[in-house]
């Protein structure tokens, strides 16, 4: 029995100069809507908190726990109600606080540092997931032995990472394997805002023909953002959610993981090069 | 020259069963507030669209990027004023934008997945680094044997990461070294939502007698979140950012690094045990 969490793909692996297919696992990423319903000034309301891009699972404790940590309640006895609901594809939780917290709204709203939803217009945030992309030509077919030389190139450029390995990083190559510009920043999604703002301000938009590559791992918000900029394949040395695999399946962008000389993966089967 | 992004710091390294001090070099980590001044039926508004965590350096891009890829600019000419501002020690972007594109703020704010704010509501966002934490026993001194036995003991346990590499991890030991809870999640603020929200529903709040260990970095947030359960010691397999430091410092907690046996690093100077 396949594992909660863990979501069964056939990946395509280049290994001792040819490609093989073989089953893999991948983390599962999928949205959750977390709604309080709260009483302040005599008044219920019903607020979306924030969608949660998690690995299901264990919603109930990443529930309580968001709550407990942002300080909306602080113990069990906070919570009058907890719901959890299957509204078509859109798992929601519900709770329901004591109305002894009467809690501001949109100082909740506020505090919420990475999650956050608006607290006063109460709307869902699921059209995130359903964004209109750029149309995009196909993806270019993929050289094997070129990307193997990729990680390096980057990892000579990062002059920074090597002193303090805390630093995320994203680069852009040619199609011929040139360096073009590399981004570091402590959060992974503004390393990519950079280099596309970068490639903004410098007229390179769309970057059909370019390749990014990604220090760590690929989630969902990596590959929207990427497609907003009209990128055709990613490689990433870490592995990819099932999320962000989905969404570079439809908008067929190549997708590439755990790209470790000699050996590399592909989550998304386009475009092919024999070697 | 110092390069920008990085902030030195004096810290104790474990090698060879002794502490040594030694210069180290953090990745910076520091807030930015994005701020929009859009048109929209005919009334001009100021939105606080995002108050990132980001690494300093490149802050132009970073804006115009996230602008570009939550679909809120389309190009550099709906782009009308780019302002850079030091308000006190809190640094802001304020980007106006063409009055053609008149953007719905409330569909706005809902857009932005990770850094989002109130598109209504329009209020700053910096009194989330003004946490009120909850009062906290000094942190126990550090067994440097015991610390070094937490990786193997937590990678045991991660039936699920070693089949996909995708899983980030945060375990709670008990002083003598018992694992606890093991939690994972494709997000790491996400896994320690869920082992506090564990540590609640079972009566085991405040943890001012455990050790948290995360399997990758360690961000501003996720001493945050640590500090609202009462965790006086935070172990990382990967690097600390400079402001989790300097929050860690602040509120006493314990911070080590690169635990990566036979070494790790100290980055508050509390609780330090001969062995």
């Amino acid at each position: 029995m396949l594992r909660q969490g863990l979501s069964p793909r056939r990946v395509c692996r280049w290994e001792a100069g040819q490609y093989v297919e073989r089953d893999d696992l991948l983390v599962e990423e999928a949205a959750l809507e977390i709604s309080v319903d709260a009483c302040h000034e005599r008044h219920w309301e019903r607020i979306s908190l924030a969608l949660a891009m998690r690995t299901p699972g264990d919603d109930r404790h990443l529930t309580l726990g968001l709550l407990y940590n942002e300080g909306i309640i602080r113990s069990l006895e906070d919570i009058e109600a907890y719901e959890e609901r299957l509204d078509g594809a859109r798992p929601r939780v519900i709770v329901r606080i004591s109305d002894r917290l009467s809690p501001d709204l949109s100082g909740l709203s506020r505090r919420l540092l990475s999650t956050s939803s608006c607290g006063v217009c109460s709307q869902t945030r699921w059209d995130i997931l359903h964004t209109q992309y750029p149309e995009a030509p196909q993806a270019s077919p993929l050289d094997p032995d070129l990307l193997l030389l990729l990680p390096a190139r980057m990892r000579e450029a990062q002059a920074s990472f090597q002193h303090t390995g805390g630093l995320h990083a994203c680069a852009l190559f040619s199609q011929n394997g040139t360096l073009e510009i590399l981004c570091e920043d402590v959060g992974r999604h503004n390393a990519l805002d950079k280099l596309i703002g970068h490639s903004l301000v410098h007229g390179k938009l769309p970057l059909a023909h370019s390749i990014l590559l990604l220090s760590g791992r690929v989630s969902y918000e990596l590959v929207q953002k990427a497609a907003m900029a009209g990128i055709r394949c990613i490689a990433a040395i870490g592995a990819p959610s099932s999320l962000a695999c989905e969404l570079a399946d439809q908008l067929k962008i190549t997708l590439v993981g755990f790209l470790r000389p000699p050996t590399f993966n592909i989550y998304t089967s386009h475009s092919l090069k024999s070697p």
